[in-house]
């Protein structure tokens, strides 16, 4: 078992119940990771689920758990044959701190029937970069669970060189060796820093709703995100990820909608 | 007050309870139609809040409703002053039909702060076509409510020469005049034929889930509708509409994950 499926564990107290306990590892500067709260929610969702897979995620988040026990509860909304429905709410302080709809199915590994081709070309591996080691009390404990090398021009909002337009680019891969399955990718769709960073935004940028469909089954090794968005207004934004195993295969597609920081 | 509002009105029993009434003039050969049936929900969740707006929407489909009368049953998950979280479900004969996460905000007419172009170009509508009208036997009553002009690549599967992927473009406005308001959008993300009759598939493809942003007010005029998606393997397919008011602006975005028909 790997740290991560260690901080994702959820255990089972009855039909719908679970007790689950949040990992201070998977900090962004204070409030923990939006995917990896997923990744706990899922395993308790997939556990009491007759299938495997969760092919369809919808994550409103209403406040941010600190790190520590909470619960998931569970609400069947329908059992079928090809997919099941859940609501699940992770719980802590008997208040409702991220609310989600879930369908679980059994994906089969087939060829696509069609499949088009990835958003956005990435240079090799050798030739993208690594974010700088956060300081220790910026408390971005994230950084140190996952390797991330980023294509060039979509970090240089690091030093102050934004690319003026909402993305981010990178590839993927746990820290420990670990290979992707449906609960990395749930962290990974929410792993690349606010696109509206390459915008020239700043401050944490809270998720409002985030929704991502398990596509495929990933490959061994590293994974892609590629990420973007549409528009910037009001004080709301919207970020797609797309994410490609290392055969290139679409494995998950996310959009959120997001509240730009406050700098 | 138009039909549409009229269809789509949802009156208050309780804090948390409204009685609607589901419009057979919204079939789609049968079910009806998903967007309507968000309409009516998105009435009930918008009077019970504070908020003007439902900015995003994420439902889950189980089972389709028939014509009728019908309620939404509401539970207010967070009240905040820059947003509040609804849940709210579809109910019949005391069985769920639909189960939602709306998040509620009030929405400036601001100039964004960034922007993308659209994702597809459009023909003028004048070298755009329309659908034959359906046979009255298909059911299809939907059609009659709206008004739609397609490019005409993308309704080339009519006439058996589909472009080969999932694809979808058209101008679209409500038959009887009326204004597009966040009630129409929720109805025109969900307006077009599934876009992978495009890429040669048929048949009725239930919706499993359709998230929705709500991202500006739009102007009066005809709407635009862009639909794509991106992978269509083991019976599952995304599709993504991208909606332009008259003036091109972007006013909401959807992508749903929804089952290959079955001929």
């Amino acid at each position: 078992m790997t740290k991560f499926d260690e901080a994702t564990r959820a255990v089972r107290v009855d039909e719908n119940t679970y007790d689950v306990s949040l990992d201070p590892g998977y900090s962004i500067g204070g409030p923990l990771n939006g995917g990896y709260l997923m990744a706990v929610i899922l395993r308790a969702v997939v556990d009491a689920s007759s299938h495997e897979h969760p092919v369809t995620t919808s994550a409103q988040f209403l406040r941010a758990p600190r790190p520590g026990p909470a619960r998931v509860r569970l609400e069947q909304i329908k059992a079928g044959r090809t997919a099941t429905m859940t609501r699940a709410t992770l719980i802590q302080d008997d208040r409702s701190f991220i609310e989600t709809l879930v369908t679980t199915a059994t994906l089969a590994d087939v060829v696509p029937d069609w499949t088009d081709g990835p958003s956005a070309v990435m240079p090799p591996l050798e030739q993208c970069v690594r974010l700088p080691d956060p300081k220790p009390e910026s408390n971005m404990t994230l950084n140190a669970q996952m390797e991330m090398a980023f294509d060039p021009p979509t970090i240089g909002w690091l030093d102050g060189r934004p690319t003026g337009r909402p993305e981010g680019r990178a590839y993927f891969r746990m820290a420990e060796p670990q290979d992707p399955d449906p609960y990395v990718l749930a962290l990974a769709v929410d792993a690349l820093p606010p696109v509206v960073f390459s915008a020239g935004e700043r401050g944490w940028a809270p998720t409002v709703d985030l929704t991502w469909h398990l596509r495929a089954l990933p490959a061994p090794g590293w994974l892609t995100l590629l990420g973007s968005g549409r528009m910037i207004s009001d004080g709301w934004f919207d970020e797609d990820v797309e994410v490609r195993d290392s055969t290139g295969r679409l494995v998950a597609q996310s959009r959120q909608l997001a509240r730009v920081g406050r700098g």
